[in-house]
């Protein structure tokens, strides 16, 4: 399924990199721990980095009752969510042509606030499990009073737009011949050896999906 | 020098996180690649990831003059640009205390367009020095054409605030006892080794300040 080019989403800058199909963003969407969310509030933009899990075509952001994201955002103002991953930096023999190789998702809806508690459990566990794979199942689950002081919003995806470069420089030709080195400096996030808490009791073992931790 | 604690910039949720002064929230800006801006438009908010530099008390962005970002931003309405570097991910025994560490900066000020051709040269050598240390003097300097197809704007950075979680997971005592893993896994980004462009000519190398690529 493909978002409609709306003023809203339409890429204008390079058209060529825009995607605006289901397939290609929500992989984007899922790969990323954390996304950008901005709201506006009386014509002030805020951007604020958040954990996010996707539910089909809706989001679920979550903090404490008292953050202003989720107070607004549950109100139902508009949203935009933005996910970068950067995969490298792009060094042409021109200054103009360097670039960075990324894939970003661009995001636009409205958010609800979930009420009901079944529905409220249920989106923490798919926070939890954005994560880490597993974690639910092993970690002590919420209780009322941790219920009662999280907020959950869901946000429908109404509209939204990939965007990815990758690859290598595209100089022009005239600058070919310079003597300047050009290429890609591929950039990942590196998963380092897990930490045991130092009150961790002698015998338990880091779980599996941590130690392989991947995304 | 400490940016005032104002209705913007002050953090509401876990305020122990937050710090308010220069040295402090310039490194966490320094550091990355890239932010995320937001602004808005007829109170649509949209957030755009983008490279930046800082010039002192200023950011500088730049981008193709047929960008949104770029003609909303020189029209000088108000943005705010957030800065996030995911340092790991805290497992807690309850899913309560699941946390991120991380370092995160959320700057707002208003846009300007930079005219001037020298301030143009300037504010685009910053950027090519912030993406890596050298390059400016390496790389063909852009020519008339390329300054005319290009927008800079300057973010005078009006307020900020920079909120920082580290450390280990903060269980509840009476959680000590569960028989669940608890601990931080960190993460980092990774350079790898650099690709050569397949255009390039044979015999040149790989400058040091790529070869040995940090942030």
């Amino acid at each position: 399924m493909t978002f409609p080019e709306t003023e809203l989403n339409k890429v204008k800058r390079i058209p060529d990199r825009a995607l605006y199909d289901k397939e290609t963003i929500y992989p984007i969407i899922d790969e990323a721990l954390i996304c950008h969310v901005g709201f506006t509030e009386n014509d002030q933009p805020f951007v604020i980095p958040a954990l996010h899990a996707r539910d089909g075509d809706t989001l679920i952001l979550h903090g404490a009752k008292a953050s202003r994201m989720m107070q607004h955002i549950g109100d139902g103002s508009p949203v935009c969510i933005a996910i970068t991953h950067v995969d490298g930096i792009v060094f042409a023999r021109s200054v103009f042509h360097h670039s960075i190789n990324y894939r970003s998702a661009v995001i636009f809806g409205h958010g609800k606030l979930i009420k009901k508690e079944d529905e409220k459990m249920r989106a923490l566990e798919m926070l939890t499990e954005h994560i880490a794979q597993g974690r639910w199942h092993d970690a002590r689950l919420p209780n009322q009073k941790e219920l009662a002081a999280t907020s959950v919003v869901k946000i429908e995806i109404e509209s939204a737009t990939a965007k990815i470069r990758s690859g290598d420089p595209k100089d022009d030709k005239e600058d070919y011949d310079l003597p300047v080195w050009s290429g890609m400096l591929p950039i990942a996030p590196q998963y380092l050896s897990p930490l045991n808490d130092p009150t961790l009791a002698p015998g338990i073992a880091v779980p599996d999906y941590i130690l392989n931790y991947t995304r």
